[in-house]
């Protein structure tokens, strides 16, 4: 049987090269980054080195990457350590269908006496610019809306909405662990305050990911401890994950545009061979999506019967997003862009990775049939 | 020239076995483990066998096992989460010597109107139970006493320190991260409700580690997100490094007996060599410490100066904790155990490992005798 993984929103293999880089930092040069020694010189050296290639790839200064555990910490700190950082204990202004590690962050904010927006999205997943500036005012603290969204792949008009964020002079924030290293991220051109990213989801380690801040942003530390991470995150520097995240970034950034295109090749060909096939779905998401990421719904099927099926044939796919894979409710997202019931209830995610290839989505689109045509 | 590892403390190398437990789970069974597909099913299966191998470790439950990123996000996680817990904000007991990952988080939390008590400790660094007694009442939340301290090796009447927790109604949380894998650990001997550790103190790798947190603890999540941890932990859960962890702590567990002894005699023979040198020097903590951590104050000496010296010879010495390499004071811990000055200021720490030899302890000695003699 086929085996083909096309859930690669939820998690990317780790790149060779990625896993060769971090091979010395775990079997010799294991020395702490954060000790006086020479011993510990090469992994302090491949630490800065590995802030240096990050920055690069989303046109940051080095020192304003601090490296976190994962997207989650990095959502987790932007969101708590902004709002209560500095007394002004003022709002945030979210969307409906942020990631989890936003939407729960912001949850227990507003427990603690936090008010939080959460902002409409059309019925492609856009946040409209219009309905931000009439939520925002002067007392806002922070807006955070993520890059592009896990579920559905739309990527949100980021400039702008960071643009109407900055005249009310509040603080912008994104949740980018779906965008970065899938598509260009320029932060100084965005002018955004703080960005969220995760290595596994660019074909990086597990456990490691990073928060972009810009200088002078206020915001308190997240771990507090050692001096590590210039006093921001404390915590003895998990160097080889560090390493390995570098490579594959740099490398999945210098690959991009070849990889794009690939995908959206792949993506066309799917869409097409699925109208052909004359199967009863819809398409999630706008236009403008990081490529590879397909959320279909199939008229009158069920999601998890989906996953299942295909499972059995050696696919693995994706209900909604991966944290959510427990829940067969309509996901949140879905529910905001509006999908009708008798669709919403049949989706799959299919998020496609550099290596898949033609001869895979043909399997694909035939299984669905075999399964859906019954 | 001869090259010493001995800062054991700081960080130590991680285990072959362990690190061959990783390779399948970076390389080939990449899947997100809380997805639904068969292709999660490997990495599913072995988070869960990792954690009922870590708690057997401890004499914890499975489900009592929540991994973390770190001893320091432990710690964190222990100290604000309970602070702020469940409405009522009563105080916190800890105490003067503990690591800067508690410390700090305390002084976060007092920012935060939380009071908190910082306890002395007599001149071995042992928090007497009559003073947590005289400290100690109705109002009291949490006391966080560190189980062996990182800097002098002293281990803390845990057992004793708890009852008189428990019989004020108050929780009992103890920072391990120098004493799990070195020292047999039984939580529920000791009947304590918390305890930090992490992975690369034991020969597992770094950015890894675990909370224990007893059933029914009152304790609030620490990052909020996806349903990971029991939904007290969201992130994509790091399941290379967390089978790396459950290898490195059984394997340390097991052979805990003949490592202790090795590294007793190993300390015993630098102790008897530094005396028949005749140097002029204390040695800090109390009889009942970690094998092999050894805090050497030299009178009239410079620790920094000591740790370049021994550098330079290829021997690798920390002057305090590893967070406050960057420090030239005397050490919190110093201080807090009454080192005098003269003696304070030339203190190094020597920690030990099950791979350091007879060899290398004579290297080290006549090293600190070219140095000191001159």
């Amino acid at each position: 049987m086929m085996k083909v993984y096309v859930d690669h929103a939820a998690t990317t293999p780790l790149d060779i090269d990625a896993f060769n880089a971090m091979k010395p930092f775990l079997l010799n040069d294991f020395g702490n980054a954060s000790q006086q020694y020479s011993f510990a010189r090469t992994a302090k050296a491949a630490l800065k080195a590995a802030r240096v290639t990050i920055a690069k790839c989303i046109n940051a200064e080095p020192e304003e990457i601090y490296f976190t555990s994962g997207g989650t910490e990095s959502d987790n700190w932007a969101i708590k350590s902004t709002a209560f950082a500095f007394g002004n204990h003022r709002a945030i202004i979210t969307s409906q269908i942020e990631h989890h590690a936003i939407l729960r962050s912001c949850h227990a904010v507003e427990r603690m006496g936090i008010p939080v927006f959460y902002l409409p999205v059309d019925s492609s997943g856009v946040v409209q610019p219009d309905i931000l500036s009439e939520y925002i005012d002067d007392s806002t603290k922070m807006v955070s809306i993520m890059y592009a969204n896990n579920e559905i792949g739309t990527i949100q008009p980021i400039k702008k909405l960071c643009e109407i964020t900055h005249s009310k002079g509040a603080l912008f924030h994104t949740d980018a662990v779906q965008a970065v290293g899938h598509i260009p991220i320029d932060v100084k051109e965005l002018d955004i305050d703080m960005l969220s990213a995760s290595a596994h989801k660019f074909n990086g380690p597990k456990g490691i990911g990073f928060l972009y801040i810009k200088k002078g942003t206020q915001i308190a530390p997240y771990a507090d401890g050692g001096a590590q991470e210039f006093g921001m995150r404390a915590g003895t520097e998990n160097i080889a994950s560090i390493v390995a995240m570098a490579v594959a970034l740099e490398k999945n950034c210098n690959r991009m545009k070849s990889v794009s295109d690939h995908l959206i090749g792949l993506e066309k060909l799917m869409t097409s061979l699925l109208k052909k096939a004359e199967l009863d779905f819809i398409k999630n998401g706008s236009p403008k999506k990081i490529p590879g990421n397909i959320s279909l719904s199939f008229k009158n099927a069920e999601g998890e019967m989906l996953l299942h099926r295909l499972d059995l044939m050696g696919i693995s796919v994706s209900t909604g997003s991966a944290c959510d894979s427990k829940n067969t409710q309509i996901s949140h997202v879905l529910e905001a862009v509006h999908v009708s019931e008798n669709y919403a209830k049949g989706t799959i995610r299919i998020s496609l990775g550099y290596e898949n290839t033609e001869e895979e989505i043909f399997y694909i689109v035939q299984s669905l049939m075999k399964i859906l045509k019954r």
